[in-house]
């Protein structure tokens, strides 16, 4: 089989006759599949649950600083749950706040606080004429979506292999103090799978910014989400930036929302001594405490980072056959005709996907008409706007084994049948 | 024993001196003992552990709408959760939305969303040169605490026997459109203990006040926290407000705080279909949905609202003597010294201590010096300014009955002692 743009018009019409059949077919299987949302399977789910038998009504409730888990207060989090965050993320129990369930509250907390109150002292967010962010793409789609309720006026960074493009972004910040943060997955990215090197972490440390207030947002989202024993381990930023003299540039976040329960994790925020105090100035007038009994549940379950990463692997065996199913179908059906290219990612929950310019859309809209939803073309960029209408993000951890067959065989057919379309529109225009 | 205001100068010496003998001795016994914050105590919370074996390891995990609990979603709360919620603060499961285990939180967020956004399209409070709200008081200093961390301006409204002052909150409301809020704790307030009459009710619900984004922060926080079986109903807010043609006009909020676990609870808000949506918006991008494991734990304990009304039967049987104690005490020690009036409540979690003008902060101190923490004075009214120096906020929920009975013996001291330097004091100058 020849690269598709190789083949001649007949080749193709005839190719593409034969595709529509399949599709047809697949289309009357009347499949009900979803490779949309980065969520934890069952089966992933199910090795948690011998955490909930971890506090039972028979249980000691009372935290290592004396506390009782069952009552109001320590603001901060347990001090065992907060040394458990920041071994997960590279940081020092001091320099960690432990929350409820959702690390996507905590930066809509975050970007909420600096829109009202400034960061540090600084002169507040909803005061100034105009607030940018960068947003290296394609990226989380819900990272986007914060700056779009506030009105920040988001700046797309390209992607390299090793991290976002840094000399725009160095260029970017030095020369406009309207630019307040950046949006980061530094490792097993979302949607991309990669993850930052080391020079790409330090010049992140080293950022010079127009903006005092300019924060990196540093989402450990996939921190020790490995699909492969060999991990990437990446420079900790927290280090890197205090020795450049820039401690209080980074805001990191984490959660256990996809070690233990997507719904029912714990997250984290990670950060200078000056940082966390500035976010404790709010805690301390929104709440007297998040759920200290789900911090207990956490610390006893997963126990220490060796813990975390025994359990991890389990996460792995899971999910990384499917990460391969997905791949091998990728490779094996759409590499010689060279209609897309795709990232193999090591860790964490994505395949970035990207289809012959002007056809994500057509794709998308395709699998969807034979019952195979995938995440919406475009939103892995601000404004939900891919200006090649190219990129798609694919979930492989959710559906089952054999749900995952079906929906790529489905994805698959919708790639050639919308590149043979675009090839022959091409040809005859 | 006769009024302390009819005793001679040589009198009040003479007492003075034995007084102070008795506060000696209650020092030397280095007592470390807490009034101050409304938490429920080890046994309360010992009511609630059963609640931790609902959900364990051979847990069904689907909730009635057939979502797995332990996954991401269903950012309104489980259909079942919200029936129970609102069927304890009296709203339609539609009109509920639940969240985390802090209703100060949801508080808190809803006065963010009207800052940053506006509440349902009106203007930002952000860019509005002025922003009040009304509090009764006294009143509850966390309320109090969210105004001015927003830097919105509180105006005081003097509590009467069955709610604020109406009078006053009309006519202040229809005319000043800068008045966004009110903070309202309408039954067994914080810290009267009064509840508001169905005529005071009544009265909110048909409120016309000049700002179009006025809401009342309703805040039912002990709606089901009786102490005695005669229980107080109060008048349906949502449904008042609705007859009146101001269904929007009001905000509700409840927990589970002190009905299962201080810390570990549920909250939840309730309004029209047009406030929860405009508070949905927000919820969309801040987070993917609360902890819906915890969800399931209250609705499988608490079952329904006949299951909470039992649960709280047993909560009043632990408190009520606590409440009785304190009472007992200042009813034998201060009744007739005529230097100090109390309220006498039928739920909640407080009694409101009222001590001779000019003393309260005296008194507090003169508590903590011998080992006993109070409330600090000054914080039942905004900015911590009690103008008369006269209101202590008295928690006796949280220390067991031999702790209560010394903390009470104490407090009375220091109440005679304060009053008796006031007395002189005023003698002699």
């Amino acid at each position: 089989m020849a690269a598709y743009k190789d083949l001649s018009v007949e080749e193709l019409t005839s190719l593409k006759a034969d595709l529509e059949q399949r599709y047809a077919e697949c289309k009357a299987r009347g499949l009900s599949l979803n490779m949309a949302r980065g969520k934890p399977s069952p089966a992933q789910l199910d090795l948690s649950m011998p955490m909930l038998d971890t506090v039972n009504s028979a249980s000691v409730m009372k935290a290592e600083g004396g506390d009782d888990c069952r009552n109001y207060g320590v603001l901060e989090g347990l001090p065992e749950a907060r040394k458990l965050m920041g071994d997960i993320c590279g940081a020092a129990p001091e320099n960690v706040l432990v929350f409820g369930n959702s690390s996507l509250n905590i930066m809509f907390d975050v970007v909420s606080h600096a829109w009202t109150h400034g960061v540090c002292g600084e002169e507040p967010w909803c005061y100034l004429d105009s607030v940018k962010f960068l947003c290296p793409v394609p990226g989380y789609d819900r990272h986007f979506g914060i700056c779009e309720h506030f009105g920040i006026e988001m700046i797309p960074v390209p992607m390299n292999e090793d991290g976002p493009d840094m000399d725009l972004v160095e260029e970017l910040v030095s020369n406009d103090d309207a630019i307040k943060g950046i949006w980061c997955v530094p490792k097993y990215a979302n949607p991309t799978g990669i993850s930052y090197s080391d020079e790409v972490v330090s010049r992140f440390a080293a950022l010079k910014p127009a903006a005092e207030d300019f924060r990196i947002f540093w989402d450990n989202a996939y921190v020790v989400h490995h699909l492969y024993e060999e991990h990437v381990e990446l420079l900790d930023i927290l280090q890197a930036s205090e020795a450049a003299g820039n401690l209080d540039r980074v805001y990191m976040f984490c959660s256990t929302s996809k070690i233990t329960f997507g719904g029912a994790g714990l997250a984290a925020f990670a950060a200078s001594a000056k940082n966390v105090e500035d976010i404790k100035v709010r805690m301390n007038f929104q709440t007297i405490g998040h759920d200290k009994i789900n911090q207990l549940r956490h610390v006893r379950f997963l126990k220490d980072i060796d813990g975390v990463r025994q359990h991890m692997e389990k996460h792995a065996a899971i999910i990384r056959p499917k990460f391969e199913a997905v791949l091998d179908t990728l490779e094996s059906e759409l590499a010689e005709a060279k209609v897309g290219s795709w990232t193999k990612p090591r860790g964490g929950y994505f395949i970035s996907f990207d289809a012959l310019p002007g056809c994500a859309k057509a794709i998308v809209t395709k699998a969807k008409e034979a019952g195979v939803v995938m995440t919406g073309a475009g939103a892995t960029y601000p404004y939900k706007n891919d200006p090649q209408d190219s990129n798609i993000r694919i979930a492989p951890t959710f559906p089952s084994p054999e749900e995952l067959t079906q929906a790529s065989e489905v994805f698959v057919l919708c790639v050639k049948l919308v590149s043979i379309d675009k090839i022959l529109a091409e040809r005859t225009s």
